[in-house]
């Protein structure tokens, strides 16, 4: 790991300014003391996802609590690409391995949504957000991807904000490359999007066909292959990430 | 899974045309007798990345045997995009999963180099290769991606063809936006192409000084995050093929 990364980083709710006092959990603290080894006077890194990231060290820590005292701030807050991703429910391997994967690539919200293919029933929204915080703070974001609650495809769409335009990831019938769709945005205004990506299942031909009648949705394909819906969700947000949202920002290195 | 992904296909090395026989090694006899308790006369699907997919049916089968026979073509071979993927090996599950992803991306070439901050001395490549010769009958590939002995960066590059393009995957410094850099080349001639990800540490300085020399480096950069460096490789392997790619082709399916 580079030494930047290497430097511990929480994410944190307080609001966060110099001289601020910041209280740790249970387990963050047990983190702090057990795993990492920290003691009084360590420096941490904390954001919130609204001040920007700030410089803190550890004032006092011991069994199962610590606070920290904010110092002065590292970076301000920067604004993360209004991207969501749709996705139906995988296993749980794949689906921890997408939240890391998603918060890596900046999305900004992760909604699952279930349809008629979907062979996954229960998702854990609470884990699903932890792996998404702790991406966060080893990819050096500012901010946490907010993790919604689980929908039906069709009901979430029946009151979709119909400003955010909706890509949908298709593995059958007509659809456009997606690179050509990304290329004519960004000729034009920038504005919300979104992307969606169906379960290992696939989407069911009626589920495509209302899709596309959708104002708001534009269809596209990924290529030949038949991707897993993990890839195929990694893809398209890699590929929306650096045409539309920050992949012409310069690297996080100096 | 849908109807065609569920079918079993299978990569050999032996030559298909019809009437040929195909006999299978002993895991994968069982594979098809124990895991999918197919018998005589199930229908298979056969690849081995020069003559297309054929349909073939188990002539017979036992404990670690099975003799299939090939009958007619399903799909004609197709050109896998002319694209390497050099990476600094990973640990474990994330090598097993790069690899997996790769294949779905339509990788030709799996290359393993070791860099100044490459922590992970041993490769598997059977493993390496396992991996993507299942991915790439899952995901329906006509052909499975090479995986090359690992080599140091520097000794693979000393002798590489120069008409091959690589994109240097960078976490700091001067580096383009790899979407300018891909729409540019898509104006031009078509060629064979590469891309290099560092190992967790990041590229040493002095690596990418030295690479930045080289004629055949671009220096591109993924945005603003610390992106892992499977994270790292599969964006920038999806967003080469949705730009220069076969990422123009129709979706697999009708």
């Amino acid at each position: 790991m580079t030494e930047a990364a290497c430097a511990t980083r929480l994410f944190v709710e307080d609001d966060l300014a110099a001289g601020r006092s910041v209280g740790l959990d249970h387990a963050r603290a047990h983190f702090l003391r057990s795993v990492l080894r920290l003691g009084r006077g360590a420096a941490v890194a904390l954001f919130n996802g609204r001040d920007g990231e700030w410089r803190a060290r550890i004032e006092g820590l011991g069994k199962g609590w610590a606070s920290l005292e904010v110092e002065a701030p590292l970076r301000p807050q920067d604004a993360t690409p209004d991207i969501w991703l749709l996705f139906a429910p995988i296993k749980r391997a794949r689906i921890d391995f997408l939240a890391e994967k998603a918060t890596e690539l900046g999305v900004a919200r992760l909604l699952p949504v279930t349809t008629r293919h979907t062979a996954v029933s229960r998702v854990n929204c609470e884990r699903l957000a932890a792996n998404a915080r702790e991406a966060a703070e080893q990819c050096e974001r500012l901010s946490v991807p907010e993790v919604a609650e689980p929908r039906r495809l069709f009901d979430l769409l029946a009151d979709w904000p119909c400003e955010r335009r909706l890509l949908v990831c298709a593995e059958a019938g007509a659809a456009r490359p997606l690179a050509e769709v990304l290329g004519e945005a960004a000729d034009g205004p920038r504005g919300p999007w979104a992307l969606l990506t169906g379960p290992e299942g696939g989407f069911a031909e009626s589920e495509l066909d209302a899709l596309r009648k959708l104002p708001f949705v534009t269809t596209v394909g990924l290529g030949p292959r038949v991707l897993r819906s993990d890839t195929a969700a990694l893809a398209a947000l890699a590929c929306w990430q650096a045409v539309l949202g920050d992949g012409r920002d310069g690297p996080p290195r100096d």
